[in-house]
């Protein structure tokens, strides 16, 4: 039986964790490196003391209503996305209004190993140095909560000549904080993730020239989605999941790559073709404008580096590059667990449900957050933490090694075959259904119909989780109803008058109008191609 | 009989009449005030000297296919959008390869006024002064072309307290070149046109917060247009504009009113109402993003300045302010013409076809450039000076200065109804139509049937107006029918293969999943509001 446990690291995994662990009546020891919480998300201009942080410009790629904790809304005076400092400031909110602050220690750091009599008791050492200090100390179980961004991820050896011939500079997307080191330089930036994306739009503001090298095909979406709501309250929802799980998965995938070439043609820009079986989506509003206007120069992967040039592989040179720039992304580290225990899990996928090391003698070690997923990480890892620490607390079973390895095996064969991050909703409904928290639409439908609708057509929205179950807030209802009303109320800074003006005479004019309308409509949703003379090898 | 003409300016009006001059037989001598061509378009960082120029990171408006001198279209690979270096570049090929250089004389200010034989003669007296050294010419007629940005409009009485109480610092957005000084600050932004809308954008990047005094509704539109092509060369089209002619107004403003809110809905963003009558448009890729992420925040008008803050006519106040930045544009200002002359004008709109003075005894005067149009104030500009040179070397005539007053009252009437921008289309044709150069589509039909649908329904490029009539240009069929071409051509710096990959056996599942797509379909484009509920004064 658990007790004692130590959470390590004081981001968002980790306060949500500690906040999960009283719930369940356990003792939460937080552990955190840095003097502060929030971990990526509280951004500092100093590249020293191995910490990471995000770039000063960075903006959440998910809504707050579809990232925050689940019986914490975000304040709706807070716009739908966040910069950090509001980040920051929510996770603030979140600690001070459940008081963990007095559970976390600061300027820690450790190394955890397993006790001696790890098989029976399940029991970890953890050694911890603060201001030169050690100290040891003994629990029931921990919680790791640091992350993925630990280990940025730099694949010199793909890129002959970079760390031989070229004469210029080259950094991690991680040392990045700002533009003003590239004023007027000529930059490529490797790898088109979020961050590549981010960062070549941000330097094209101020660099002589942005190249930008992409190796996959790779789908742009704004957030600002139809008629201007957030992307992932309009796409994440409980029905389009029906939908994928319904319609044939080449045939959604088509719908969603004719919706995205609606707002630019990939392939005429470079980005991704409808016939690509590999490729990634990031999220980036401004990359379609800088691409057309030239101030970003989308080019195919770097085949070598020369003293002064990127060669690409399409045989083109670009010549007085000044800075590489690789958003290669991160490797998952864990340097403070004992080798043999690090072992046991050489990526995220070797975990069973992405959390636990299922070879271990006993469930005592969970790993929050360590999860790729189409919404938001924060809500998966708070998901996580609530089964984790029922777990810990007792009243919950996890499966017996066996059929853990064996339900490892199996998704680590499929998720080989597709490189794509999980589905949002699938994963965090499993963990749901495992912590006996998912909410039954059906069921919903017979006692409180509004409510259904809107938790099936609405945002899978965290609130969600908490309507049901162990740890049911009384403010799910509510705060799911309200949810639309907290998205717009930041943006009604200035109000338009849309009541009519009185002049409704011309009402009759679209009984009139109407079939002209569609026949318009049709021809002007098409005539680019009216106009069109087709040149070799383009295509419309 | 005109010969020697004085061209006044050599930004891209004056280049253009210089052009016109010297292709009807005239000569042209051209007067700039600084030391090069370029206009505004030549940035400098200085602010001094009372020179003009676009700030740092201004890009064109509109596409530089749709943007270029008739006869002389853009680079293939230029972008299709032009940073201010671009377009100077363009500006210096185009004076290269007709050789204008020659004509103009730079670091010369100077003074018109009519001769005193001008009620027959038409002549002017310009005196000019170089290094102090003042000469007096001679000129049959005189075209000026210093455009609309030579004084700033700063309706500082509209704003109580602007220069009485408030302490903080206030500038015309004509002083602002970058946004190094606003760093940190919090800034408003008074006025909401391209100019305020990028401001805004660019400001909300460094500020500490960025507040936009919006006074009118405003509808924002992307550059980046459907299927990722240029606005204007999906919008600018002769069908479009043939649309509008024929269908009610009101319903075409419904249409384009429904397109634009399907990228984001502008009553939820506070920026303007179907239902609104008076309105302007702007482009603006990156401010609904601002928006929904609060790093710009709307307001309306506001209605007083104290010391520290602006109270606006909702009642709400901002403290705090640091700087007020006012976007608020420019008059019309030719302070080198004699008072009698200048007072023939209050407004472009006593101006026939925007161009001539009508009272004026003879039609040695024309003001070029000074027309605001849907679409590139540079195409309206070189038209109106191959028409304005026509009538000059003598085979084009003006009607009797009756009918010039007639129609100009006539369409001031109409004008202050209405204060939008002038049609793109209408306006260039008709001018295009007095200088005898505008083209037959029916015809066309007849003759060569493919020009005539890429004409008709391809957008209206400048080229069009060098097919038919005095100045025709063996080289503009081509020009049209490869100006798709172009626009592609700079995005394909990253090839992507569009090719079928092979798996071709799923080309049945649409037989099947139509009818479930087109379900789908309407279902996902109406998905927002499944979810939706209804809250005071909220719209969808």
């Amino acid at each position: 039986m658990v007790r004692r446990v130590a959470v390590i690291g004081a981001g968002a995994g980790g306060l949500a964790s500690v906040k999960c662990c009283l719930d369940e009546g356990l003792e939460p020891t937080c552990f955190e490196r840095s003097e502060d919480i929030g971990g990526l998300w509280r951004y500092t201009d100093s590249r020293d003391g191995g910490r990471v942080s995000v770039y000063r410009s960075v903006i959440t790629n998910t809504s707050k209503e579809m990232s925050c904790f689940s019986d914490f809304p975000c304040p709706e005076d807070f716009p739908s996305f966040l910069p950090h400092s509001l980040v920051l400031e929510y996770f603030r909110m979140y600690a001070q209004h459940f008081d963990l602050l007095r559970h976390i220690r600061f300027k820690v750091t450790l190394s955890v190993r397993k006790r001696l009599d790890f098989a029976t008791s399940g029991q970890w050492e953890v050694v911890t140095e603060t201001n030169g200090i050690q100290e040891s100390h003994i629990f029931d179980a921990v919680m790791v909560c640091t992350g993925h961004y630990q280990e940025p991820y730099l694949p010199l050896a793909s890129f002959p000549g970079i760390d031989t011939c070229f004469k210029g500079q080259y950094l991690h997307s991680r040392e990045y904080k700002d533009v003003e080191a590239f004023r007027g330089k000529r930059v490529l930036v490797v790898g088109i993730g979020n961050t590549g994306g981010d960062l070549s739009v941000e330097l094209s503001r101020v660099a002589a020239k942005v190249f930008l090298s992409a190796r996959s095909n790779t789908w742009v979406f704004s957030r600002v989605s139809d008629h201007g709501f957030p992307l992932d309250m309009v796409r994440t929802t409980r029905f389009n999941h029906f939908l994928d799980w319904l319609l044939p998965s080449a045939f959604m995938k088509r719908i969603k790559f004719w919706k995205c070439n609606s707002w630019f043609n990939h392939v005429n820009y470079g980005l991704a073709s409808t016939k690509s079986s590999n490729f990634k989506i990031i999220v980036n509003e401004e990359l379609p404008f800088c691409l057309l206007s030239g101030t970003v120069v989308l080019k195919p992967n770097v085949k070598e580096f020369t003293e002064s040039s990127a060669v690409f592989e399409d045989g083109t040179t670009e010549e007085n590059i000044d800075v590489v720039l690789f958003a290669t992304g991160y490797i998952f580290s864990f340097p403070f667990l004992e080798d043999s225990v690090r072992s046991l899990f050489d990526d995220n996928r070797s975990l069973y449900k992405r959390i636990f090391p299922p070879q271990l003698e006993k469930p005592t070690l969970a790993i929050i957050g360590l999860v790729q997923l189409t919404g938001s990480v924060m809500v998966g890892a708070e998901m996580q933490a609530r089964w984790v620490t029922g777990i810990f607390a007792g009243w919950n079973k996890l499966p017996p090694t066996s059929r853990m390895i064996a339900d490892v095996l199996k998704k680590k064969d499929l998720s080989r075959r597709e490189n794509l991050k999980m589905s949002f909703i699938s994963y965090t409904d499993e963990i749901a259904s495992c912590a006996g928290v998912k909410p039954s639409v059906l069921r919903l439908l017979l006692t409180d119909p509004r409510l259904a609708l809107a938790v099936f057509f609405g945002p899978c929205t965290p609130y969600q989780y908490r309507l049901v179950g162990r740890g049911k807030w009384s403010g799910a209802r509510e705060a799911i109803l309200t949810q639309w009303h907290r998205t717009l109320k930041p943006l009604r800074t200035r109000v338009v008058d849309d009541s009519s003006d009185g002049s409704d005479g011309w009402h009759w004019m679209w009984l009139l109008a109407l079939p002209v309308a569609l026949a318009a409509g049709l021809l002007l949703s098409k005539y680019p191609r009216l106009g069109w003379t087709p040149q070799a090898g383009l295509q419309l």
